[in-house]
């Protein structure tokens, strides 16, 4: 690989995470030239997602070693969230991140978990409609767009808007002109 | 699963092949409620995509029996077209689907397979950027649209028009209002 930056992203995967949402990122980073590790959160790195599609990872969340890492990115799909939400060491990684001012980026149900952690508290974000709720329950300022970067933070709402969240990533590292060209590469366009 | 139909696509995976193109499928009729068998071309049920994501399918194409299927579906990619295209138990099944006027599907760069085995001849077709020599090559009339619909044949641009390509599968099976259901549901619309 031919890469674009030094700096490293992390994406987490979960039994149940849907599918289209995690390796949208893996697929769109990898063409941009951005280094992704993918990381399964349990101690296998098989990975069965919410569509039952079975597939591997690069690392285990256990192995991890987060200061070589400059974002970490969650995908949504039940029950991957309330897996991703229940799994400490990267919850206490995610508020460690947020708050040294790293990078942290989650889609669909999955911005619900920085919510929880109170991270969104008086921040701009969006999500799901199904986690509008907990959104607002956290502080967050939902802004109802596809993809919402707010300082450090990056969230999207649902698998339909997983190309527009990727390519945010994109921007974040490489520039808007970069993600641009991506974007016409692989012929995404409002219909 | 609570199917919606008891007709049942196959979707045809390589080495190399592209993985939003082929898992949005795998994803879209899932939440659709179509039955799907993703097929390995290989005799392993492990696939490497072309972003170097390994995944399962569910059987081997020397293993399917064609009969029972209605519709097949070729995922585009690099070098995974190649080796769908090279690989003759698929590509006389999908002339002979063709001809019984049953479904063939194809993105990105595989309608080219389709162009080649003569099946597109005066019919309007689309496919990525990089394979239109080989479509007008094989007859077709490109239509350049993200997804083209023609008789039996289904054929989309590319990773970016997956989403439009997986739900032109489930209007052909459940009809356009179910598709567009879906995809409000999934939140995929116009920037």
């Amino acid at each position: 690989m031919n890469y674009k930056t030094d700096k490293k992203a992390a994406i987490f995967m979960a039994d149940g995470c849907e599918e289209i949402e995690a390796l949208t990122v893996v697929d769109i980073l990898y063409r941009a030239g951005i280094p992704l590790t993918k990381v399964s959160i349990s101690d296998s790195l098989s990975v069965t997602s919410s569509h039952e599609v079975t597939f591997l990872t690069d690392t285990t969340v256990s192995l991890l070693d987060f200061d070589e890492y400059d974002m970490l990115i969650l995908p949504g799909g039940m029950p991957g969230t309330i897996h991703l939400d229940a799994c400490q060491r990267l919850t206490e990684q995610v508020t460690a991140f947020a708050k040294a001012g790293k990078q942290i980026a989650a889609i669909c149900a999955a911005p619900s978990v920085f919510a929880r952690l109170g991270l969104l508290q008086g921040k701009k974000a969006t999500c799901n409609p199904s986690k509008e709720g907990a959104l607002k329950e956290g502080g967050a300022i939902l802004t109802y767009e596809q993809v919402t970067v707010t300082d450090n933070i990056i969230t999207s709402q649902a698998m339909g808007t997983a190309i527009p969240f990727a390519l945010a990533i994109v921007a974040h590292y490489l520039g808007q002109e970069t993600a641009d060209a991506l974007r016409e590469n692989i012929i995404y366009k409002p219909q």
